[in-house]
Parts: C-alpha cells; structure tokens; sequence
C-alpha cells in the first residue's frame, strides 16, 4: 500500500502542462501563429501519443491534418491515430510518413483502396473498426485521446468555438479529451470579436489556430433528382405503399442514396395520392437532404434532427426554424452522436443499401481490396436490444404471442438485384469473408446482420422478412426477390404464389402498383433548379449541381 | 402548394418570444428572482406543452418541481411531463393538482408505488416507459421538449452554467430545448461572477432562477461495506475467477448494489492473490463508487468515465486526476448521455440483480403494486447489435464457427436465489407479465431479456448461459443453479454432473473456491472509516454513513 501511495495521480496533467509551458516560445496566449502550426504541433504532441483527428463524414479538420503529416518524424512518430473518418489522402500520409503507426477508425470511403493495400504491405497497423458512436464511446473508456485536434467555424480571443451547422462530432471529441488532461487544439476560418452562439465553450480549448482556408467541407448528401431511375421510383413507391403506409412508420432515418431520395421526391406526389400524408415520414433523424424540401414545403414533415449539415442548404434551415433544430442565431445545430442515438433507440425505421447480400439476408459493402468500414449504418440499422417503448410501428413487427414478446425495429435493405457493372447484388458469400482472411480481422466486416433486417426491397417486389418462422422460409423469401442472380436462380417459383399468398413476399401488383406507372414524372423535383423553386430560393446549390 | 407557402415556418420562436415579451414584467433580464417563480412559470409555459424536468438519478431540480406544483391549475394544465426519474413527491402532486396529465419517464423508483397506484386510479396517462438514452434520443425526434426545467450548481450573469461533478443529463435536456426554440430555465444553488468552468454555455439559457436551497442530491452509489455478507462475498469471488478473469474482462459497468459492492473491494485482496492486476476491471463506466477507492490506490483501475458524481467524492476525484474526467478546474465531468453510450458499446460486460428471473433467464424488478421503470439497464445490459469492434473478452463469446460469427457482451446478472422476505428470485412467470395486463402495457415491462444474458451467477454457482445451444440446455443451466426455488426444484440433480463436465455451470469447487474461504476478512474496507483511511482523508462521506 504505501509504495502506491507515492505515485503520482495527475501524470497526465503534470504532461500537458510541461507541454503548455514549452508553448511559450510559439505563443504568449492561446492562438497559435498560422506558420507555425507545425512546430506548435511538434511541441504539443509526443511519440506514442493517442491522436483523435477529426475527419467527419462531412468536417474535415484539413488544415491541421496537413500540418501533421508535415512534422518531423523524428520528433513525432508512433503516434495512435484516432478518425472517424479517413477520407483525405494525408490521413494515410501520416503513415507512409512514418508519424503514425496505427490506426482506430470508423470509415474510410474515399481511401479505402489504399487503406487496404497498405495493410497488406504491413504500412499501419490495424486497432479496431468502428460504427461512429461506438468509437466515440471507446474515447471515454479504452481509447482516452492525448490530444484531439478539431476544426471550428470561429472562435473568439478566450477560445469560445461556434461550429453552427456542422458541428457534427467536434464536442464529443473536445470533451472526450478536454476533461482528461488531454490538450484540445482547435483550428478556425476565423477569428471573431463576437459568436453568433457558443457552441463548445472556451475553458474546453487549449488552443486556437486560423487555417490558411477554410476546412474542407463535402457536400455529401446532395443527390441531382436528375439521376433518379425508373426503377428506383418502382422502389420507392413499393416502400411507401408496402413499408411506411402498411406499417404507419411515423419515425425514421434515411441514409445517402437515391434509393431514398426517390423517396423523399415521392411523399407529395405518389404519398398525397394514397391519403398518406400525416400518417407516415412525421419525424426524421437526416442531415438536411436537398431532396427532402419539397416534403417539407407540402407539410409533410413534422421534424429533423440533423448528424451534419449540408452545404448550400443554410438558409433554408434558418428560414424553416419549425423543422429544423438551430441555435438563437438562426443557423442549424448538428450532433452526430446525439442523432445517431435518437436514429438508434427513438426513431422506428432505417432503410439502407448494400453491394452484397447473402441468401440468410447478411449484408456488407466490402470488396476485395477495398476497406471502407462501417459509418452509421450499423447503430441505425439493427433492432436495439435495450429499447423499451412502443410505437404502432414497432408493435405491428411482433409475430408473437408469447406474453414476453415485444416489437422491433424496422431495418428496410432497397437494391437492385444488380449493381452496375453487372455483378449480382445477391451471392453465395460475402466477399467480406475474405477480407476477413485477407486483412486477418477477427470478424467478417458485415455491415448489416441478417436477423436484423425486417425487409428486403428489389425491383422484384418486397420480402417481409419479420414474418418467416424458420431460416429455411426466410432463404425462400430473399430467393424469391433476387431475380436472375445466383440466389435468386435457386428459387423454386413454385414457391413464389405460396409466399405472396402468406404475405411473406409482395410483388408490385400485390402493392397495386403498375410498373408502368414508374415515371419520373411522379418526382417532385425532377432536378436541383426545381429543389431551389419548391424552397422560394432559399436553397443554394453549390455550383457543381447548377446547370441553369 | 400555394397554401403551404403562406404558413408560418417560426410557429414555436414566435410562441417562445412572446412568452419572454410577456416576462418583462418580472425581470428585465435573465436572472428570475427566487419569490416570483411560480409566477413565472405560470408565464412562460401554457397549457399543453411538452415540459421536461431534470430528476436525474441523483440532481433533482427540486425548487423547479415545487414550484411547478403550487402553479394555478387555471392556468397551467394539460402539461406532458417528460422526467428521467420520477422521484419527489410534487412530481406526482403535478398529476394530483391537475397541472399535469400525461408522463413519460425512465425510472420511478421511490414513487413506484404511488405512480402504479395513480395509474390504476386514472390520475395519469401513460406515455413510455423508457431507459435513459431511448429517452434522450425521443427528445431529437417526437418529444420534442416546449420547455426544460433543469438544476446547476453556478450561473453567472450571462447565463453560463456550471454543473460539475453532477452534470448527469443537464446538457441534453438543456440542447432538446434550446435549439428547438424552446425555453430553458435553470435553477442554480448560486449565481457567481466568475463560473469555475463553463459546463453549458449562456447562449442555450433562457432563464436563471437562485433556488430558495440547494438542489436535492442523493448519495445513491455509496455502499457501506458493514452490510456485505458472506454469500455476498462468495458470489463476488466466482464472479472475478469464473467470469472477470477467465474471460480477462478489461472494460465494465457496476450498477448499485452489494454484489458489486463486493466484488470491487476484492480485487486488492482475492483478485490481487490470483495474479489478476493488470488483467481485468482497467477501465470502467461508473458513478465515482466509494467502494472502488481500494481498487484505485492498489493501482487496479486505470480510468473510470462517470454518468453523475456522488456526494462526498469530490475531493479524491480532484485529487486522482488520472483516473477520472475532470475540468481544468479539477472537478468531475459527469456526463450521463456519453456515459451511457460508453457502457453500451466501449465496454465489454454489464453486471446487474433482480427481483425475479424466469426459467429462460427473462428478469424483471416489477412487483405487483410497483412500477419502478427501467434507469439505465437495459441500455447497457444486452448484446449491442450494432457493435463492430472486438476484444478479447467479447469475442470469448464467440461459440460458432460460422464465418460470420461475432463475439459478444457479457452480460451477467448476481442473484441470490431467495430475496428477503423467502421470496423466490426463480419464478414460472414473472409479475411484470400480470403488470402488463393491470397497467394495460403493450408489452410486458422485462428489465434484461434472457436472450441477452450470458452468466447468471447464484450463491449455487455459476450458469455459463452463452455456452448453451438450445433453450432446453438454457434452462437445464439455470435451474441446477437455482437452489429450492420452483425453477430449481425442478431440476434433474443427475444432469448436474453432465452440465459441469461440459462448463455449461461452475459451482464454487470446480473454480477452486472454498466456501469457508469466503469471509468479509477478505475485504479491503470492511467498513466505511477503512474507506476513507484507503483514501488518505479525500473521501468525506455524508453524515448518515459516519459511524465515528
């Protein structure tokens, strides 16, 4: 006992101070010279460091990940890089570089083909892969950061930050790593007198630096109605028909796609058609899709809570404070963990897309050679086992009569039975398993498992898989929607009257939906001019959607 | 289209402006004075809003709630009560009082009895019954709050609020309002010219009212060790041999209770003699438990991320920096949202009681008569489905050789077979399912489903319930640890033997445990004077557990 009792309790402490104190030759108060970001980056940060970076689906704190994979590696190196997101290409520097040796991470989209080659040459070394919220919940346990480094929109002299539409995940990583001892690093657009609202306070922040530009910022979930296929609006009236108005779905999350923005264009036209309007697609857990507009302005929407903003959709928001969660200022407020909590446990609906899917209903969107991760999906996209409460939705998936049964989720899978390029969506295995192998991973990368998910949509026509009692009926029913691919080749179509006559599959016809009837027409926009008409100009494209 | 455009889109900013407007006959700025709260009150709410008040598990916005229940039921009435935890007498006086009519909630624990009993007498209506988290996250999609009440420690006149050590739920009921132009209104215990830090920013605030005393706070998580039995201690070393240390447990949550109790204050004496320092229970989601100091300055614990504080812990938290979240300004950062999220998915095992658990290991804490709700629970206490990431402990769940096998979390409940009292703890039914029916619930309210759970563990032995494959060898494993209650009785004590020699259960023996071994001179405190010599003087335990 008395030998513990001589440690020290704030070692963590005692080394962000040393570290501050160094600072003094780079800064006499808490804003760091623009040039000399990196030498500040070198004098704040150690060798074997836990680094938590932020790189959000949208935010990307680009100014101070630049200057990172500019230091010295003989001053920084094993550094214990933390991202949700690796999406710019020094992200992966930094282990070329030799500053950086492993990485924890949740996405990696637009690198996920070098990520994986580097893997194999052995380039990083591999923690753990993610679903966002989850790698934010190790940040408080296991993975405790050392320093966070963030982007903000302003800050003022004493560090206030306002990060205002896009403030996404910034205060969970500044409080993850602001209340351990940890140094907070946050870089700005710009430095202001006054905040039009303080998002993170100032007593959180270490330091401010200005970036040369602005952080960059993708506008992600922008989808030009143009590209909308007839097939997807088949689709998308087969989910509102047989899905949202079949089960009253008044809650729910939708994803980047036009899977779902054929949806969102579809509720004030097909929706209003069938008497819908008010019953389904009250209350959404999105970012602000462009797309979605035209459903907000005929009334259909009740709310949104936003993970991100989405750029040139600003003064729509501002313009719609009904809707849309903002601050006193106007402008949105996003937060990524508290939506994809409220997208987990309060909303009753998440509807997806998948490269693959195998004949029990598992999805991934791995291929070979590439690593993208999970995202969100997978906290949205499964039936929370610690829910409680109820909703006509949740209830109307319960097949039981046990005096224990309770509801479920409804996890909705829409794709084609095959992608572009003509690879069958439906397969024997995932290729995921061989990632596996490949990457040696200790669990196959499944994005979706298949006894979460409670319907399949294809332009076949829907499974209801929630209502099959045994593998062998559920293999059936995904059979029957798989048309011409491996799997669906293996349908007895026999069987295919016996499953629409149990309710276990709906074809379109079931639906009383016409093919025919599948137009682009039915869009309520049918391009991004016509988004910026139904929101009085509000909207503002950015210039890559503009053809007018 | 047209008729939607003439719409107000600032319905609820126009509703909340003219409420302010009309407050300019109380205070001319944000600060209420103490003796017109209930006038106030009676001002910026109106009948029929949504109000969510703070009764966290230990905060309570005590001044808030009494004066809420002395408004003028002429002029408040038909409000939606939204509260975490019902657990004053006024918060049910809102009901009585006709000011209040319908309640959605988390925990009921102290007014369980008179909540079922108003329920059945029509006094209320019933929305949810939720855990914390499901309730956060409907606050973002259809709970939307009209106005939060909430409790801080110091508020400066620009209304920046700190709530340190018990900042608990402050921050997500405060951002639910306060971006959804609601109004927030916080009683604090003082207002100051210079805030310690800033734990929510002024600019989310609407109203700052001193309270006439101190908000209530409860010293929920101290257990004093005087009160640990032996068979308390029995189950505690199966627990850290047959579970902790055969799985190597690094990351957990404890709840209230002895058990655990028990379990925490023999990691330095029976832990420390099987060589597992080092090993297991390194990083922790959990209040700052008093009974955990031996384990801390033993050198067990590396970190403990806290959902609120606890009376009497502030200064070993401020002087144990490296082990707990604090500010800049020493004290504790609780955070019951991130917490809660940690203890879902970053840490690798839960431990709970019961009331009652069914032969499929289904448990429940309802009594007929009670309604206490579900806390946190069962947020943390079953399998996260969209967890993707692994580690040892979890993956040791792992039975199946399918390729797309996962691990899992270890989801553990202690029970002794008997509550006092004689009473059964294994039941044919569980009394939540006759409550379903009294309350007209639409499922029946089960704390942990049986499907979730992996160990329960008795004063019998341990059942290694993840182990088994089929619902019939599930309930073999529960009833041979079951004692001589009715599920134990009927066991078959000739399979008891098969069930050992498969691991399927573990009795005391077979973990080289002996019973007479298990004596409370195990304990590293055995008393609540030895904890506080374990923290040099730092813990000052409230009076009621001071003995000397």
């Amino acid at each position: 006992m008395q030998a513990a009792k001589q440690r020290s309790w704030n070692r963590r402490l005692e080394a962000k101070q040393k570290r501050i104190e160094k600072m003094k030759g780079i800064t006499s108060n808490r804003i760091i010279p623009t040039h000399q970001i990196v030498e500040a980056l070198e004098t704040l940060i150690m060798p074997g460091d836990r680094v938590v970076l932020e790189g959000n689906n949208q935010k990307q704190a680009s100014f101070l990940s630049a200057a990172l994979a500019q230091a010295d590696p003989k001053k920084l190196f094993n550094l214990h890089m933390i991202m949700s997101s690796i999406s710019r290409p020094e992200h992966l520097d930094l282990f070329e570089n030799g500053i950086a040796d492993k990485v924890d991470f949740s996405y990696a989209g637009p690198q996920s083909l070098r990520m994986a080659q580097m893997l194999e040459d052995g380039k990083l070394a591999m923690g753990e892969i993610h679903t966002y919220v989850e790698l934010y919940g190790r940040l408080f346990i296991d993975l405790i950061p050392s320093v966070a480094l963030v982007a903000a929109d302003k800050a003022d002299s004493a560090g206030n930050l306002y990060t205002g539409p896009n403030t996404e995940e910034t205060p969970t990583l500044v409080e993850a790593a602001g209340f351990s001892s940890g140094i907070v690093i946050a870089q700005v657009n710009e430095l202001v007198d006054e905040l039009p609202r303080v998002d993170i306070p100032g007593s959180w922040i270490d330091f401010v630096v200005v970036a040369d530009q602005p952080y960059q910022l993708e506008p992600l979930f922008t989808r030009d109605p143009r590209h909308i296929t007839d097939i997807q609006i088949l689709q998308a009236m087969m989910v509102i028909r047989g899905i949202y108005g079949k089960h009253g779905v008044k809650s729910l999350n939708h994803g980047i796609g036009y899977n779902t923005a054929a949806i969102e264009l579809l509720l004030p036209t097909y929706g209003e058609s069938l008497g819908l309007k008010g019953k389904i697609c009250k209350h959404w857990a999105l970012n602000p899709h462009p797309t979605l507009i035209p459903a907000i302005e005929s009334g259909w929407v009740e709310s949104v809570h936003c993970f991100g903003g989405e750029v040139g959709m600003e003064k729509y928001v501002a313009a719609r404070r009904d809707i849309f969660f903002t601050g006193h200022d106007g402008s949105l407020r996003s937060n990524r963990t508290l939506c994809q909590l409220a997208g987990q446990y309060a909303v009753d609906l998440f509807v997806g897309s998948s490269l693959q899917i195998d004949e029990a209903g598992n999805s991934s969107t791995v291929t070979r050679g590439r690593l993208a991760g999970f995202g969100g999906a997978p906290n949205m996209g499964h039936d929370p086992g610690g829910r409680r409460h109820s909703s006509q939705a949740w209830l109307d998936m319960m097949t039981d009569t046990n005096p224990l049964a309770r509801g479920r989720k409804l996890v909705v899978q829409v794709v084609e039975t095959f992608q572009n390029g003509n690879k069958p969506v439906f397969v024997e295995s995932l290729d995921a398993v061989g990632a596996k192998k490949d990457i040696g991973l200790e669990t196959a990368p499944v994005m979706i498992y298949g006894n979460d998910v409670t319907h399949i949509v294809t332009e076949e026509g829907i499974a209801y898989l929630y209502k099959t009692d045994s593998m062998e009926e559920r293999r059936q029913a995904i059979a029957a929607i798989a048309g011409v691919t491996p799997i669906g080749l293996k349908h007895d179509v026999k069987k295919t009257e016996k499953l629409r006559r149990e309710g276990l599959i709906a074809l379109p016809e079931d639906l009383e939906i016409r093919r025919t009837d599948a137009k682009r027409s039915l869009l309520a926009a049918k391009n991004v001019e016509e988004l910026v008409e139904w929101s009085e100009g509000l909207y503002e494209p950015p210039a890559k959607f503009r053809s007018w």
